[in-house]
């Protein structure tokens, strides 16, 4: 079968989102000389409305660089489609002769493809190619996307922890990750020593509690003069509520169209910081928002996630062949394997940080967690232990 | 003479501090077999304390993995010694010996070195020997630890960039700089094409005008379908208050125990914040305050900074040889060569981005701006243009 393969990219970039793009349309032109691969623009929303390039016309040459290249080179969406959505994705697909649908993204795009593939009656084969920076795909030992924002996030923690060793103070680095805390426990992967930064991580998966999160300062800055903390943008009170609706009184948040509260960096970051000034008074005291940094710098492309992504996307076409389903990273002791598993054990399930990860009762990671950023992690920079 | 040198890193630290620092040990070493090279911690608190680190002892292998690394090895201060702390300063050089002190920073360590100098009598040679992130010494074509510094902006600019290409909406990111523009301006060093970011531009050399900012924003959105900005945390109103001021109802500012207003790049990423969100109501938007993040990144310690800063620290050794005076940096047209001017020449002024940087009533940067930008910062990534 030379056929018409449709490929697309959904959710938030990353670093290497490209690479399997290029993993999966050349793996295609290996297999299948003279097949079509069409790339839809923005997802499905391209897909929906006919606006594709074609992949197939690309050179090899071409289809690399643009693997090396962060972002969504095809434009992505955060569009969750419904059925009547979805109806029209399906005659996108039919009226360009598809014969199979990768689409490269994260839970919620494994939510559109299940969708998908039901309705198409198994006539179109549906692939979820994972990738996300938050590593919270269930059924993955870890995510093509995670490891690049990660070393961001470690390089950062490491270059503050040099900083602040100079000039003593707070600081508080708030990383994304709504339902995960992954990214921000990346944080501590290259941590230069035994009083090395971050000090105290808050994740979501741990309820935040003020007078706590205050008393854990003034400890750590008694034995080491500064205190360095890695804070997700999602922590959550004890009740649930997210720390800014804690802390900022109800006519002051902020609310989307929908009345649900908007939560942003900034919006936390102040609370920090209201909070620090009015808890620790005089005591120096930062706090940046990551935001968007980390996710797909030129700076913090890493070779192993590149690979991987690549290698997903390959092993993407070796899913449609076999039917379709959710391409999976999983590590066997020694390295990673691709595998596949149904759609529906991915769609729309989000992974946590496993308990274990968190020492009991206190905000930092236990050495599991170390284990397993220092086998995704390895230390890249040499760097030598300051005086101070 | 054999002699005893004191060496000291005052302000924040960068991330190739540590080169002017080895740069002058080994200079020293070299020169002056068997004098004496005292590192005081924490600048001249230090040597008011007589707190020192013996650099002479360490191996050339032990000076330069320390150069290497970003922050300043020594710890640094932001005290501003007044004249009784200066003779204290004194009082601690004499008692170890010094014939000479180099301190390594900005425009207040050359003013504290010109105090001291004058107190002194000449007796112990004041060197100061320069470092600013800022870029904002005057009699400098440019400063060690800026291109560093403008390699992670630059970097980052180009990666949001392919972000917002590929999921549209409104970026800023708030970039220190109090007074002077050109670590924002460096956002556009690495700029994809025309129509690359950051399309907008704000430092503290223009007036800010609200009203202004929104209709550039409507401009930019129509043209490029998304918008992506670079602010200085210092931008003011036309009045010269600070952003924040106009914005924040007096009464919520946060004010530090002299009565001045607190200004942290969150207070005003919420300020911007709070205007997209009234004002372009119902546009995706992201604030990203990149804070202390560029300042000494080790993923992007930038080569030829780290072998100017270090050339700039031997070069302190043979301005000690001169009687004194602080280090510049001056392009001849074709290379960075290195100078010397009287301490009075550069302390506590500070240099702002020319006129012609900007472009007339316009919120974006001159082809003259670009053109240093490029010269201080060619390309290092290759980037495939996406199909969005």
């Amino acid at each position: 079968m030379a056929g018409t393969f449709v490929i697309a990219q959904g959710g938030g970039p990353t670093a290497v989102i490209n690479q399997t793009l290029a993993g999966a349309a050349l793996k295609i032109s290996r297999r299948y000389p003279g097949a079509r691969v069409l790339g839809a623009l923005h997802g499905v929303r391209g897909v929906r409305d006919g606006r594709f390039v074609t992949l197939s016309d690309l050179s090899e040459a071409e289809l690399r660089a643009i693997a090396s290249t962060p972002g969504a080179a095809l434009g992505s969406t955060r569009d969750k489609p419904d059925a009547a959505y979805c109806d029209l994705i399906l005659k996108g697909l039919r009226a360009v002769g598809a014969d199979a649908f990768i689409y490269i993204g994260g839970n919620d795009t494994a939510g559109t493809q299940e969708i998908l593939a039901e309705a198409s009656g198994g006539r179109i084969v549906c692939v979820h190619a994972p990738k996300t920076i938050d590593n919270d795909l269930v059924e993955n030992d870890h995510t093509p996307g995670f490891i690049s924002a990660a070393e961001f996030v470690a390089g950062a923690f490491l270059s503050v922890d040099l900083d602040f060793r100079a000039l003593p103070g707070i600081y508080v680095g708030i990383v994304m990750g709504r339902h995960a805390g992954f990214l921000t426990a990346s944080a501590a992967a290259w941590s230069l020593d035994e009083g090395g930064a971050p000090h105290l991580v808050y994740v979501p998966e741990r309820p935040f509690e003020r007078s706590r999160f205050i008393e854990d300062i003034r400890a750590t800055l008694a034995r080491h003069r500064r205190c360095i903390i890695a804070m997700s943008e999602g922590v959550s009170g004890p009740d649930g509520r997210s720390l800014v609706e804690t802390l900022v009184p109800p006519e002051m948040l902020e609310r989307d169209p929908h009345g649900n509260i908007r939560l942003s960096g900034s919006d936390l970051a102040q609370a920090v910081e209201r909070i620090l000034a009015e808890d620790l008074p005089g005591k120096r005291a930062r706090v940046d928002t990551f935001g968007y940094l980390p996710r797909g710098n030129v700076a913090t492309v890493n070779t192993t996630d590149a690979k991987e992504a690549f290698e997903a996307g390959a092993f993407a076409v070796e899913a449609v062949e076999r039917g379709g389903g959710s391409v999976t990273l999983q590590f066997d002791g020694e390295k990673t394997v691709y595998g596949l598993v149904p759609l529906a054990a991915v769609a729309g399930k989000t992974r946590h940080m496993p308990e274990h990860f968190l020492v009991p009762d206190e905000n930092r990671l236990s050495d599991a967690c170390l284990s397993y950023l220092a086998r995704l992690l390895p230390r890249k920079y040499a760097v030598a232990r300051p005086f101070v």
